[in-house]
């Protein structure tokens, strides 16, 4: 079987996978997105195995060497994965405008620094305590830090829900908490090198920051002023070729920068937000996020393995640490949002517990250094697995309960914007039901 | 730099430039698929250098192992260039009507067979000519055999021809051609292993046309009869998912009958131009195109490599082998197409010269099996880069000599569709141009 065979196999296994997974549990009143993420599961290399058997071709390619094979076809699977979750979140920054993030910046940034803090120290506290050392400890609570915030943007999406004032409060929230993870990284990786200097940290920060502020500012007030012009000096007909290359350029700067992808994305689609062409390009986007994003949630269920439960050691821990994970998301937000309802904070702690990728590379870098050792990194995969696949059905199962019916709270979007207002006008009305 | 942090960029890189070459080739009004493929020539290792320079975290992820982490890197390229070139097919596949093809069926068949039979001819007497081995000879003639349509489809969709009598000739005369291309690849491989019987043989030649005729002609009926109810049955509100995974399924399923991929895609396509979703779908898979396909041209200009340039016996080997492989398709068009006026058979011929990869996985196989040695395969390569590249301009200089513009052409579109009648329902008014 020649290479791009065997990979367009597994490209439509996972395609078809998922748009089943995503039917039924839309047809069971939950968000696609959960049955898009158990399609992968079920047929990942630890369920039927369906995907990832690289075929004679492929083998061939590498010589032979099975796991070099196999490690390749992998990354043609999250090569298409990451295209469909930077399109998703490029199109939820399309759904975004700057100021709506500004308007809650202040909750937002408290969201997000609340949310790195008390995963952190939770995380190294229960580490320390069980007897790890204090190297791998910090590594470990620095995987609990960063939000991946893919999961959430999607569920927010099926629900309707991106224009609420909570939505904006996460997105908001999840690129500063990205920023920061960045930094925390940086400081703890140096501590464990050290070879970086107090000054290249503060340059990452500084890069990091910078590019958020630029993008974000700069971004959106270049877009409605000169994107116009830009095509017309360049007679481009069609604004989509365009938006996708800068979509493509800010994901990969944002990558080069040691940010998410995904962040470069999000402030790109919310740059374009601004321009002229908004609607156009939420009409013609729509269609490729149709294609591409369920690659994501299918490729993120396939890479979910079990092994490590067969210790039960080390399920306890990951248990403890995944407990601490949810628990420190839900303090962050819990703090920050004070002064609001109790739905709201609890929305946006939960919209803030999936760390899907992002703990496993702060994992593996651990990992790589030597400071992390192997049954550690499987507490932390088990940790980023459960937090990924608890998420949806709950930010479902509190959609349903939320003060006013979704379509209501649709309605009254755009209108509660101020940083202390609840979310529905008349909510007060509501409130004898906490 | 993490994995996918080298793929984004590279990706970016390859989209951006592809987007910018055919945006200049447009100004300079030539189609913009000669613009990306000399973009991707430009980027690629042998000029710039810009993609496919696997970072540390490759590196990392495949053990130091740089030629794997380099070749893994190729393979997300070609992962998305084939999921371009499959939606370019696919979108072909959209516009065209099986009854289209069928009416012109008797001619494209004889395009397809005398486009083989000449290549082959040639090509082996060549070889054999210039003191190379039978079964080597017989090796390079097969790889001179097979169309890849993929770039001539998209000169004419570029240009507007799909709908052209021309157009429908040479869609279906590649797919005989790639049907009757991998009978030969399996004859002349078990002539080589002399491990395959001739029923395997038979077996090989029945799977692809048993598949050829089921998806085109079950496929159009089912499609006309039951899409509607599948979608009402499952409660599928839009179209688009399932015919994305209709098509990614026949693509693969092609890929593991030994079609090419883009073979199921179009065939899917051609099918689905029968249900009543026709116009949403052919609305809402544009914007995919637009995304995916330049990757397609990109890469493949990416993948041209001039280190065989050096030796000029090569060289002029080459050069024989690429004038009998143009020749070869010239004179089979022209014998098939007698009776109607040399411009239509020009334009077929020339329509069929692309070779592109399909001419290297045949080479390829030959390399592996020992008996194509480096610098034949060399002259395989070159042949396949100079008609890849060759046929875009000749296309587009052909169009402008065209015995009535575009225009009017497109407008006398679905006229002209009996066999022996020219293309300009008014053409003979127009002889006195030959």
């Amino acid at each position: 079987m020649q290479p791009l065979t065997t990979i367009l196999v597994d490209l439509f296994v996972l395609f078809a996978a998922a748009r089943l997974g995503g039917l039924l549990a839309s047809r069971l009143g939950q968000p696609a997105v959960i049955g898009e993420l158990l399609a992968g599961v079920v047929i990942g290399p630890q369920a039927l195995g369906l995907i990832g058997n690289p075929g004679g071709g492929m083998l061939e390619a590498f010589h032979g060497d099975a796991a070099a094979a196999a490690h390749a076809l992998e990354l043609t699977h999250e090569t298409v994965a990451e295209l469909g979750v930077v399109v998703l979140l490029f199109t939820v920054g399309l759904e975004t405008r700057a100021s709506d993030i500004l308007r809650v910046g202040a909750r937002a940034g408290l969201v997000g620094v609340l949310g790195i803090v008390m995963p952190f120290a939770g995380g190294f506290t229960l580490m320390a305590a069980t007897g790890h050392p204090r190297l791998e400890s910090g590594f470990v609570a620095t995987a609990l830090v960063a939000t991946s915030v893919g999961i959430t943007a999607r569920v927010l999406q099926d629900l309707g829900l991106l224009r609420q004032r909570e939505a904006r409060i996460i997105l908001g929230a999840a690129v500063i908490d990205d920023v920061l993870g960045l930094v925390l990284l940086a400081v703890i990786s140096s501590t464990a090198e050290s070879g970086a200097s107090a000054a290249a940290i503060v340059l990452i920060a500084a890069q990091a920051i910078g590019f958020v502020l630029f993008v974000a500012w700069a971004g959106s007030h270049a877009t409605r002023r000169y994107s116009w012009q830009v095509r017309q000096v360049f007679r481009i007909e069609e604004p989509l070729g365009l938006a996708l290359a800068v979509m493509l350029g800010l994901a990969a700067l944002a990558g080069l920068l040691g940010l998410a992808g995904i962040i470069g994305a999000f402030l790109g689609g919310m740059g374009l937000a601004e321009s002229r062409d908004r609607e156009q390009l939420e009409r013609t986007i729509r269609p490729i996020a149709t294609f591409l994003v369920p690659f994501f949630f299918a490729v993120t269920g396939s890479r979910v393995s079990l092994d490590a439960l067969r210790d039960p050691g080390i399920v306890a821990l990951a248990l403890a640490v995944t407990v601490v994970a949810v628990a420190g998301k839900l303090a962050g937000a819990a703090l920050a949002m004070a002064g609001t309802r109790w739905w709201s904070a609890l929305f946006v702690g939960v919209g803030m517990v999936p760390r899907g990728e992002v703990g496993l590379i702060v994992a593996g870098i651990g990992r790589n250094l030597g400071i992390i050792p192997a049954d550690i990194f499987s507490v932390v995969v088990l940790m980023s697995v459960v937090t990924t696949l608890l998420v949806p059905p709950w930010l479902a199962a509190l959609h349903r309960f939320a003060p006013r019916s979704g379509a209501a709270a649709a309605v009254s979007r755009d209108v509660n914007d101020d940083l202390d207002v609840p979310i529905d006008a008349d909510a007060a009305a509501l409130e004898g039901r906490r």
